[in-house]
């Protein structure tokens, strides 16, 4: 194991940390909250001093820096960021207990939005856009940003590739461009776009620049956390619908944006993830319409709010215009199986992504057909190009990681007494980075109830569902970290 | 596609049910139930003809009978079986609707023990003999007591394994002789055995023999139909704990017996998943005794209910002696884990199976290794025999279909209006041959409310949970039935 190339890196994301942090700091200077500013003040310097050591020590590092290197790094790189990040929280006593502070910006980073904080609007400014800016930077991953920065390292490409791998989400992240660094700018910069773009739409719903640069960035990491106490639904229909628009959008594969930029439409068009993302929105749109018709007066409302409810969950969002846990059970049926499948690989969103869900289905599909016909061999297609074993078997160890995760996370979660309905959605909330479930987790609710002990659970389920399982079960893995 | 020898199949099978409809018969015609009796005399008058009939329009089949006619002949003959045996309650009145005595048969053939009646001992014993025995059958399979049979058909080998494969549970039927039918007699040749031992121990615990035999039958295919109201509930604490060690021993795999009676007793102390199955009971009994300590008055009480509700709950048998739905969350998290999760491969049990989880949890943690030192290769291994890649990917496209049919399943009977827990529960405890769910089935509940849909999708659940699936794929499956 590579310590000392693992320790710049650190290093070096805290010092990006440290950057992202200073808007916040301007805000609470701007509006004279006081206990805000110097709660980012100190944080800020410890967080400098942390990355200063960090950097010094690792100065002399050599070697080679290979896939275990890159998941670990990634790994710790979550965890140290987010010792560092809830800072502002506790050291400002808005949120008055460690742990709490620590779920809290677990939950901003890794996009969840599950939140145990009984109402927002009394926090301060400056610590809220803090809260909704954890987001966007989680959302496409700091790491990758780190990569996007002209020459942050004189690292390699293997180096480089083995971090945007294991950062990125979906079952494989194709390279846009040969070089990695490039793509990494390529995404960086769609989703700076995308961000702005709706700011923009937001702002012509005359709705205040705050509220719409926090809700554009909660949109574009798919995380959820709002900045008033009923999350969207205070906002105008108009506003609630370009969040629907908007949530979709960040849910589409960043490669599919690329490839519209290149002009080339009919591979768009054709994508598979993309029309089974597209056809499942649809059909759980119309389908939950028809479910809630009697609980709203208008057609338009219940359009409205099935449609915003299908983007939210699908694209794991966690944004809420109404108290879905009230609805008819087949509704809540479909977003439950929708809060399992999540949006599509290479977006922000999180879940078990389409792509997988896809591939998985052509693969136990084409199984059962050779058990019929077993002299006939055929690949599993997508897109019209065979996939091939390997990484088949990547994602049947990923859904195998994924129900072992979530079963041993249920049982211990359970010791604290909540119903099963509430301790299993509370499980796939977190680990599929949607932020509310059912039950006592349910949209009008939050997890502050849950003991420590739950709580870690919860924020391991969260950081292992972010980074796609492999760099926090890596990281927790005795093979790891033997001697040999 | 092989109709014909299809056909002859499934009229040899029903010439077997009606030989085993006899006893039941004259249950009802000693104890002069006459409603009992014409039922079962009208039924095996169906039957009867039904059988002739189809073996009169076979009776010049040709041609080859492979692993798709395997498939097919098994899924029809299950549902057709089941459409003659739910006749008795039907004719009876006893169960006055076709769909319910239809759900109530299915439910007994394939040992799940969900029930459709609100309570059992008003039914005459005719009908409640049939019902348990419904459970003893179908836990062996009547298939393969078909190819017990002697000369039952000149059928060559691989005919027979076409159909043992076919029906009997677990992911890789071994052969513990070279010749299939030899293995068929092995195994129901101990089926039998463990059977009367069973009866032999109900009996000196002074309950009639009649209680006997029907308990044990249920005991012996981890069936779960009880001849009371209360299920297991009413008998001695003795009685309670013969039905837990037998519910045990029926969950493990038959292949162990066998290397018993060879007298090859390493083999079986040191198979994996006779280790995980026992490893997994032990620790379910301890963690849950220990969270229900509160719940009843003496330590012996609290470790045979625990005992008793762990056994039920992961041989998949379904009997109760105390509502479960009442314990704490924990407790319930536990045995919803024990559901998914059931017996042995090659035991009566039901559900995913130790075997396969152990196969599973092998295979992620290979993955994961090679994750981390790329340039090592090694293989899963059980027993230190290593696995191939392809039952690995069998098991892989096992959990595929599992998953999509419980979330397809779960959808459709969200409609009726139930709870999540409600609906979920029940599509795990029918697909997974339980029988009680949680909530509005629990154990002290029944199916009854759901409506005519629901019923249908659980009947496809349970059947295509005893059939392991691929059965029931194949047979709805287009590509089956195309003609090329």
């Amino acid at each position: 194991m590579n310590l000392k190339k693992i320790g710049r890196f650190i290093g070096q994301i805290l010092l990006v940390e440290v950057i992202f942090m200073v808007p916040a700091l301007i805000i609470s200077c701007a509006l004279k909250e006081t206990n805000a500013m110097n709660a980012f003040v100190a944080t800020i310097i410890c967080t400098l001093s942390a990355a200063i050591a960090l950097l010094a020590w690792a100065k002399d590092g050599k070697g080679g820096f290979y896939a275990k290197e890159g998941l670990v790094s990634v790994g710790l790189c979550w965890i140290v960021m987010s010792i560092f990040g809830c800072l502002p929280f506790y050291l400002s006593r808005e949120i008055p207990r460690y742990i709490d502070a620590y779920f809290e910006i677990v939950s901003g980073f890794t996009t969840t939005g599950a939140s145990i904080l009984p109402e927002v609007e009394s926090l301060s400014k400056g610590i809220l856009y803090w809260r909704s800016f954890s987001h966007w930077l989680g959302g496409m991953g700091v790491l990758v940003f780190l990569l996007a920065m002209p020459s942050s390292d004189k690292a390699g490409e293997g180096y480089t590739m083995h971090i945007l791998r294991a950062e990125s989400p979906g079952p494989d992240v194709g390279k846009l461009v040969p070089r990695m660094k490039t793509t990494a700018r390529i995404l960086y910069g769609i989703y700076v776009a995308i961000t702005v773009l709706n700011i923009l739409f937001l702002l012509i719903g005359r709705i205040p620049l705050f509220d719409a640069v926090c809700t554009a960035m909660g949109t574009a990491g798919t995380g959820g956390f709002g900045i008033k106490n009923d999350s969207i639904a205070g906002y105008s229909p108009y506003v609630q619908n370009v969040c629907t628009v908007f949530m979709l959008l960040f849910g589409v594969n960043f490669a599919c944006y690329y490839m519209l930029l290149l002009k080339n439409i009919k591979d768009v068009i054709w994508d598979e993830e993309l029309r089974f993302y597209l056809g499942l929105v649809f059909a759980s749109i119309v389908l939950i319409a028809w479910n809630i018709r009697g609980y709203y007066d208008t057609l338009e409302e219940v359009i409205r709010h099935s449609a915003f409810q299908v983007a939210t969950i699908i694209t794991t969002t966690g944004f809420a215009t109404t108290d879905f846990d009230k609805w008819p059970s087949f509704s809540k049926a479909i977003l439950l199986c929708l809060m399992l499948i999540g949006a599509c690989a290479g977006s922000t969103g999180g879940g078990f992504k389409c792509g997988r869900a896809l591939l998985h289905i052509k693969n136990m599909l084409r199984n059962i057909r050779a058990m019929i016909h077993p002299n006939k061999i055929s690949a599993v297609r997508i897109n019209n190009v065979p996939v091939g074993e390997k990484p088949l078997n990547n994602i049947n160890t990923f859904m195998a990681s994924y129900v072992g995760i979530v079963i041993i996370s249920f049982l211990i979660i359970s010791l604290d007494g909540f119903s099963t309905t509430t301790n299993l959605s509370a499980v796939i909330a977190c680990f599929n980075n949607i932020g509310p479930g059912f039950d006592a987790v349910g949209p009008t609710c939050n997890y502050s109830a849950y003991g420590i002990l739950s709580k870690l659970v919860l924020i391991i389920d969260m950081l292992a569902g972010r980074l796609e399982i492999f760099p926090i079960l890596v990281l927790f893995s005795r093979s790891t970290w033997k001697h040999r």
